[in-house]
This record gives C-alpha cells, structure tokens and sequence, in this order.
C-alpha cells in the first residue's frame, strides 16, 4: 500500500496523537472492546465459509443474501470489486415491493439458496427479507429442503435469528460480539457470501496481515484525514479511478461516516467513480464550495487492451494509437490531480497495487484500520452508532400505533 | 408533483428572486442561449428515435451506448428507473481496461449494435470508446454491416463526430446547439438509446409537459433550496426511496453540481438510497456535522406484495404480518423524516406520484427546470461548465508531452 500527499503537510502534532492512538488501539487501552476485526485471521471460519459457500453455490443458480448496512456493504463491495461468479443477489436492504416482485420473478426458474446476516435478528428490513425468503425456500424446496439452503450468520451469543435458527435446524454461523457490523467484512458475515459467490476468500483475508504491515502507511492516512478536517476542510472525496471500485466507495461510506460522524462532527465522506464523475462532479470539485479534499485511490491497471489505430485523424486522438488504456487513464490521473492541486484541493493518493484478492483484503482492513485510528485521533468512538437507533425508534412508535 | 416542506421556512425575498428567474428563462431574458431543452416536444425526433432503436433492439441481443457525463447519465438513469429489455450497455465513460475487456468478452457470442453520444466528438473517454466499439463492429460485420448496425447522435453543427458520419456513411442524428448535456435526455442523445432499450419514450417526452405546467412547484423548490443555502447549508442530500432510482441520483448530482458548483459557490449534490443507506450514512445524518438539508424522492410504491406471516413471533415483527412492502416503507418515511427534523435537518419531500415513463419524464423536466431556476437565482450562469475544461487540458498537454 503506498500513500502520496499532494498539497499540503501532515501536521506534526496531529500526526503523533495518530501514532499514540494506535498503540492505544493495537494494546486495548481504549474504552471499546469492539476490535475483533484487528486479527481476523481465524482458519477455522475460512474453512468452514469455504466448505458452505461452495456448496451453496452448487446447489444454486442464484444465492440470495439478506442483510443491510455493514452486514451487506462488505460482501457487495468485494463481489463488485472481483471477477466471481454472478450468483449473488442482495435483499433485506429495502422494502421496495418492485424490487422483490423481481427478485421472486427472477427465482422462478431458478434453483436458490440463502445466506441471512444479521447481528441481532431484530432489524425490520432484513426481518421482511428473511421472511420474504424463507417462505419462498419452503413453498419451493419444503422445510426440509429449505433447511439445507439457508444458513445464518448472526451474534456468536444469543439473538432473535440465532432462536429461529435452533427452533428450525437451520446452519448457524457466528458473527462475534466484539466485531461491528461495518467492520465485518473478515467475518463469516462477509466470508460466507463471498465464497457463495466463488470468490477465493482465503487470498482476501490474507491480505490483512499485509495491511496490519503498514504501520506507516496506516497512522499517514489518519494524520492526513485529520490534518485536514482541523484546517476546516468538511468533506473528504473517495476518487476511485475503475468502474468496479464503486461499491467499495458505498462501503467507505459506511465505515467512515459511521465511525467518525457523531457528536456534531466528523468528515462528511463522499465516493466519485473516475473519470465517468469528472463530467458529472468534475465542475463543482474544481470551481465550487472548497469544502473537500480529495483521496484518490488507483489499482494499477494490468489490462492489455490499447486504443485502436485508425485511419486518418477525423478523431484527433492519434497520439493515443497503440497506447494502452490503463496508460492513459494513468496520464489522466496525473492531469486531474494537477489540476484539482490548482483549484485548492488537497490530495491523498493510495495505491494497493495490482487488483487480486489479497490486495482487495489488505486495502479494507488497511481502510479499517486507519478509520478506527482517525476517529480516536478526533476523540470520537469509532465503533459505536448512536444516531442509528433515532428513526429506528420512530419506526417501532409509529408500526406500534397506526392501523395498519 | 407534489411538494412538501418540512421544518424552515421559504425566504419571501427569495421566493419573489425565484419567481422572477422563471420568467426570464421562459421570455429568454437571459444572458444565456442554451435553453432548447424546455420545450423539448418534437414528434419528428420521437418518431425518428423510435424506428431506429427499435431497428437496433431487433437486430440486437446488446446495444452499447458509448458517451460520458450529459451523454449518457440520463439514459443510464432512466434505464435503471423502468422496466426495459436489458439489452443496453454502456461504454465511453472509463478508460479502465479491465471493463473494456469484459465488454468484448460479452459481445463474443452476442449481436451487437453501437450508439454513441457525443456533442463534440473530441472527448478523450467516448472517443476512444467509439474507436473500440467500431473496431469490434467492423472485425465483426465488415465495414458495410457495421453501418447498418451504428449510429451517432451528435450536434447539429459541425464536429468532429459529423464529419466521422460525413466520411463512413452512419446514420447520424442532431443533438440541438442550444442544449447542454446534462439537459439533454430528452433529445436524441437520450430517446436513441432508451428507445433501443425498449423504452416508451413518447410517454416519457409526454411528461414534460405535466412538468411545464407545475409553475409553483418548480419556483417553490428553487426557492427552497436558494434559502437553506443562503442560512449557510452546504449539501444537499437526495434521499430516494427506491433501489431503482439509485442512477436518477447520478443524473441529478451532474445537473446540479454542473449548473451551480462554479465561482466558490454551489450546494454540494449527494444522494442515497433509502432505507440501505440509513444503515450506512444514517448515523452521520443525525449527529455528524449539521452541514446538510435533504430531499426526500418518493415515488407512490404499487406493488402487491405483503409481509408474509410466521408462525409464533420470533422476529417480533407480526405487527407487519399482511402489510404491503410499500406501506411499511412510507411508515419509515415518517419516521426518517421526523428523526432528521429533530436532528436539525430540514427537508424538502418532492412527490411525483406512481412510476410511469411519463412520471418518470415529468420529474426529470421538473429537476432541469427548477435547476436552472435556481442557479439563475442565485446568480450563475446554470447552462455553462468552464471548470470542467481545466483537467481536459493538463490532459493534452500531458498526452502531447510525454512518450507514450
């Protein structure tokens, strides 16, 4: 992982309040106990994903996983992000009627399976969804066949979901306490979607004892995000420069937003696929509001296709003829950082190297990691989300008094 | 369309500017040219778009449509948002090799037509595209094939693509000089592509006309906005209420980021989709920093499917046994929007009742036309993009430095 900073100076003084919360972080003196995620190594669970996904995947031309917020964004992220093998569908992370008519209109034909993951099983959306899908594994497949092709992920110690699990002998798996949801991608919450999708996630997970390597590269990026945000700065830009890339910035989003926005304060974190954003969002980063800096992240391309020739110059782009296109999205990289230098933006770069599955591992808990250090930098717990619970509690209100 | 206001009230002052802004754009008192797009109802194009998409669909197991930013977000956007025949994909908006290469890996054994979009035809990203896609066209169906099987949309003056279509004998239709591109989805550069999709898009045009009709709707909504920016709000957050409006929100953060983001100024567009994103962005909504107001997207859900009922209550939610999806949905509207007002967020809720290509391009004219009210409110120039053009050119200098 390597990390440039392009436009200003990591503050000294911000820079070792990261490093000692680090320490704080990888000793345990700090007030959360929610820092199971820092080792995930855990062979036992990879096997045991690995094992239950492929069969999964056997069984299934389309593997349905129900969850929402981290025990969704995780998954969907990596799946977006790696070549796999377009079983997974996502529900439980809404109640739109339109889109289950065509999930259910999708599964007709089809053989299916389900993955659940939820914490504490009390969630109403993911709640509709399992329902909504468990019904249409037992009207298909019976109770007994249903019960082959559903398995939780839910709390390592008692939960609504893990009742219905021993009531009904659905597969268990734990998701541990000392883990947060957005924070659980190195889970089985995660791991078990993943291998359903054919996806190699051993290779992911190795790539955390790579992450937990960049001690430097770690505290850098946290010194940096609050350097930034203590000069004023109220937005932090997640430019990813591939298509693939964008759903990892909906999971960026997550953990920084949630981790950090609280108390009236924090980074507000926004994701721009480039270059298709730079003639959406491309206008207002350079000439509106200088509310943002900007941190860039680019695998390094390893495609071989170039730009074709053509005959004559109607097109102008002659000089680009033979040249291949991860080259030039490179040059245009270059060309946008310069210029977003000149509209007074701040820069961060971050380059995990070539896109596999171990790099795609090492830059989440890379992101993590540094996450959790920026928010105990600006004194916040990065593992808590009390601001979650508000419409959550209006929610539960209004169901209980209206006639419905 | 209706609109609700929540929690602030529309500045007097404000209100008579937006009022005032309506009426230069309908009379062009304006200093700018480009408002072609507010009556945009031409049966010719309709027609002409319509015969060809539906010559291309036939022919065609893909379409890819090949433009970047104003050519291509509303396409994209509308596509997401009604059912279509699945056969669009798009391209010339990355440069990323990997998805080129998978692109053509699709096309292997699939018919395929092109369609590309692009004012100028100089832009780096579509012109590239363009050079792909006619090199797989060609390889493909020779060179006499792939003119049955490629069309441009383009302006109506000279440029660069015109003359391509001038020299190979493509089909080539006119986008207006005075529309812009991200104004643009309801001329060819939008209806071509969609109507290949399969899209009904003489219903979808139908819908600017109920738009040109709601004159207090779009003032109002201008006027909210021009106000909670001038009380010093820097985002605005579109919250959407559907999976499928998910693009919508890409289209508007260009039309409104485009046309307000320039001389350090401008509401900085975000969207999500709700309720996903509650379990993501939720938390810094309600306690991050107090930055933001939000616009509530809700189309009228119609779909019949209920919560299923469970025996016993392990999930807790038989109070929802019965209860259509969408109802619970709107239940968590309420709720959502109570917990943001109590959290310090004001919101705008912007109904466009029942979703229907016609719903569907009433509330696109309505978000362009409102748009330009606003910036014109407060004092920009919402139609041009000067910033836009500082990365373009590092970018030729670069190209035409280096030794690539």
């Amino acid at each position: 992982m390597k990390i440039n900073i392009h436009g200003f100076e990591i503050s000294e003084p911000v820079l070792s309040e990261a490093n000692k919360a680090y320490n704080n972080l990888l000793t345990g003196t700090i007030p959360s106990k929610m820092t199971g995620w820092l080792a995930p190594r855990d062979n036992e669970v990879v096997v045991r994903c690995t094992e239950l996904g492929a069969k999964f995947a056997e069984l299934s031309d389309v593997v349905v996983v129900v969850g929402i917020g981290g025990s969704y964004l995780g998954a969907k992220a990596v799946a977006e992000l790696l070549p796999n093998n377009g079983k997974l569908r996502f529900a439980g992370n809404t109640l739109s009627g339109a889109y289950y008519e065509q999930l259910l209109r999708e599964l007709e034909d089809k053989d299916f399976s389900v993955i659940v993951v939820s914490k504490s099983g009390g969630t109403v959306e993911p709640g509709v969804g399992f329902r909504i899908m468990e019904q249409a594994l037992i009207a298909r497949y019976g109770t007994t066949g249903a019960c082959s092709r559903l398995a939780a992920v839910t709390s390592s110690e008692s939960s609504l979901l893990g009742n219905i699990c021993s009531a009904n002998g659905y597969t268990r798996l734990a998701l541990p306490e000392n883990i947060g949801g957005r924070y659980s991608v190195f889970s089985a919450a995660g791991l078990l979607p993943l291998a359903a999708g054919g996806i190699d996630i051993a290779s992911l997970v190795n790539g955390t004892t790579a992450s937990n390597a960049n001690r430097e590269t770690i505290v850098t990026y946290a010194a940096a995000r609050q350097t930034l945000y203590r000069a004023g700065k109220k937005l932090e830009v997640l430019s990813a420069w591939e298509p693939n890339v964008r759903w990892l910035g909906e999971w960026y989003k997550q953990l920084f937003g949630e981790s950090e926005g609280k108390d009236g304060r924090g980074l507000f974190p926004v994701s721009l696929e480039l270059t298709a954003d730079l003639h959406s969002m491309g206008q207002y980063m350079q000439d509106g509001e200088r509310l943002m800096f900007e941190t860039m992240l680019s695998f390094n391309g390893s495609a071989d296709i170039t730009v074709p020739a053509r005959r004559g110059d109607d097109d102008k782009l002659n000089m680009l003829s033979g040249v291949k296109l991860d080259e030039v999205n490179r040059i245009l990289k270059e060309a946008v950082i310069s210029a977003h230098l000149d509209g007074g933006i701040p820069v961060i770069e971050l380059i995990p190297g070539r896109l596999t599955a171990e790099s795609a591992g090492e830059l989440m808990h890379f992101m993590m990691t540094s996450c959790a250090v920026s928010g105990l930098t600006m004194g916040v717990d990065p593992f808590d989300q009390p601001g979650v619970e508000a419409y959550k509690s209006k929610a539960k209100a209004l169901f209980a008094h209206q006639n419905i």
